[in-house]
């Protein structure tokens, strides 16, 4: 009988989890709903039953498990204290501590759910044989996540690679989720891309495809830029120098190997690095000017593998 | 016979060195000066024969040296490795094997000079008490270190903590040191208050008591606005809006408990953080809104702390 590993990536709407062999091979993945109600009283305890459910389906016991490792979507302490996750309405309180009480032991490691997906990259993805990476995560919203020499940065206040909300313009004048104004996933979210996108439609007549679309999507945006589509084209450098501005200071900070863009917004592919780069390399300092720059690559899985590696 | 550590920090002119007891008792300190001709060749022979020479002095012994920290000016990666020191002549080469060969096989620890400073204050000065430290160096430029669970961040290119170098200002016509443009650098060290503060003098008639100094220098500048001087004060809540900004930034991504502000220019003292802390609230996440603000207090013995430390 070998050990296995679980890894777990909770979201707004559903828990992704993972049962991993103690070489790091996912054997089997499956999700659950998040239920929010109750200030999410019930995620940790659904959790805890899915893991127990799926170690008696395949005849593992307690003794089995090497441990859990889970990304939630919020800052969390190195010892596992979540500091308000707003989309789970949990507060503060030890969720390590409390899904190994459920467990009957089981050792479970806590961490935010960028920090995870960069551990999971580094692990197996687009960051692969580097130990020092920065992960960005374009999506709804914009996760980062940070690893030195091998482990997650997660910032005394759980706030390490937040770098969503590094301010990167001051005279922005639409508020962000976070409740400042000019952060970087104001332009660089898919939210943010599409909102920009509409701002320049509106503001002028100037011809676009993008006209032919109802709703536009970032998708939209990036195909059009492909095909030449000038005002597209113009919405995805506006972003990428945002992004290679953000990177650039970024590198001034951590100094990484490599950064891995990751999330939906990077399945625009190549483009996305190509511009990203471009103002990188311009803004950055010297001796960080060649910072590599990858895709990631395990989409939605990230988080898991991240888990699993976090055990490991 | 106790044990001891020697402290050495290279800066462009002179070279600072202590020797400290193995409990961090500082003893004695004393200086030479730095050879750059012939691109830096002497530098090390130099530092090895004042470190032996001391060690005669006071009857120590090869055995009771348990190893020498220095810091130098210039990206350095973790295994001492300098990558270009352009204020010694220095290329690339490992100054740790260097020195330690020069010095018949004693241990010998390198690293950045600003990151060096960061974990004297760690040790025994500003940032005492806490394990993650970020220290911005306010003289003729900008530098930074970061110290993360109370080790060094050197950085993959050992730029990690080159926080003078963040880009903070895309429009920006004067050129940096490092030939961006836009750096922190220009803005928050002395020389660019100072060149930022000229500016407003010649682009108007205002009066200010900044007029009747020939040649002004930070401190001027700080004196002034202490004392209501309109002009001055506007110069002091730039130069904080810029540095508060940079703070904001950082703690993004590495999230530390304390921000140390050392270098000449923090000598103006609380009108300084007060201005920096005053932009950095407006600017953080919400998570680190509350980080820390301190002065530095080890002054120009900051390196040498360091130094010592490295090896403790």
């Amino acid at each position: 009988m070998g050990k296995y590993v679980f890894g777990v990536d909770i979201g707004g709407t559903t828990v992704k989890l993972g049962c991993f062999s103690a070489e790091g091979e996912l054997l089997e993945k499956w999700e659950i709903t998040t239920r929010t109600d109750d200030g999410g009283a019930y995620i940790l305890g659904d959790i805890a039953e899915s893991v127990k459910a799926k170690m008696t389906e395949a005849g593992i016991t307690k003794e089995d498990v090497l441990g859990v490792g889970m990304g939630v979507p919020g800052p969390v302490r190195e010892d596992g204290t979540v500091i308000k996750c707003v989309n789970l309405g949990w507060g503060i309180f030890n969720a390590a501590e409390e899904l190994s009480r459920l467990l009957g032991g089981v050792s479970v490691k806590v961490g935010n759910d960028a920090n995870m997906a960069a551990l999971g990259e580094m692990w197996m993805g687009g960051g692969k044989g580097h130990q020092n990476i920065v992960m960005i995560t374009l999506g709804t919203g914009v996760g980062g996540g940070i690893i030195l020499n091998g482990k997650m940065l997660a910032g005394v206040n759980g706030a390490g690679g937040e770098i969503g909300h590094m301010t990167m313009d001051l005279n922005e004048t639409d508020v962000c989720n976070c409740g400042k104004r000019g952060c970087l996933e104001q332009y660089a979210s898919a939210t943010g891309i599409v909102r920009l996108a509409n701002k320049a439609l509106n503001d002028s007549d100037r011809p676009s495809k993008l006209r032919e679309v109802q709703y536009i999507s970032a998708k939209e945006i990036f195909d059009a830029a492909k095909t030449g589509d000038e005002l597209a084209m113009e919405q995805v450098d506006a972003l990428g120098k945002k992004l290679g501005l953000a990177c650039a200071q970024i590198a001034c900070v951590a100094d990484p190997e490599v950064f891995v863009i990751g999330g939906g917004v990077s399945r625009a592919g190549q483009i996305l690095l190509d511009v990203t780069e471009k103002y990188f390399r311009q803004y950055a300092f010297h001796a960080c000017r060649n910072t590599a720059f990858e895709l990631a690559v395990l989409g939605n899985d990230a988080g898991i593998y991240g888990g699993a590696r976090a055990v490991l």
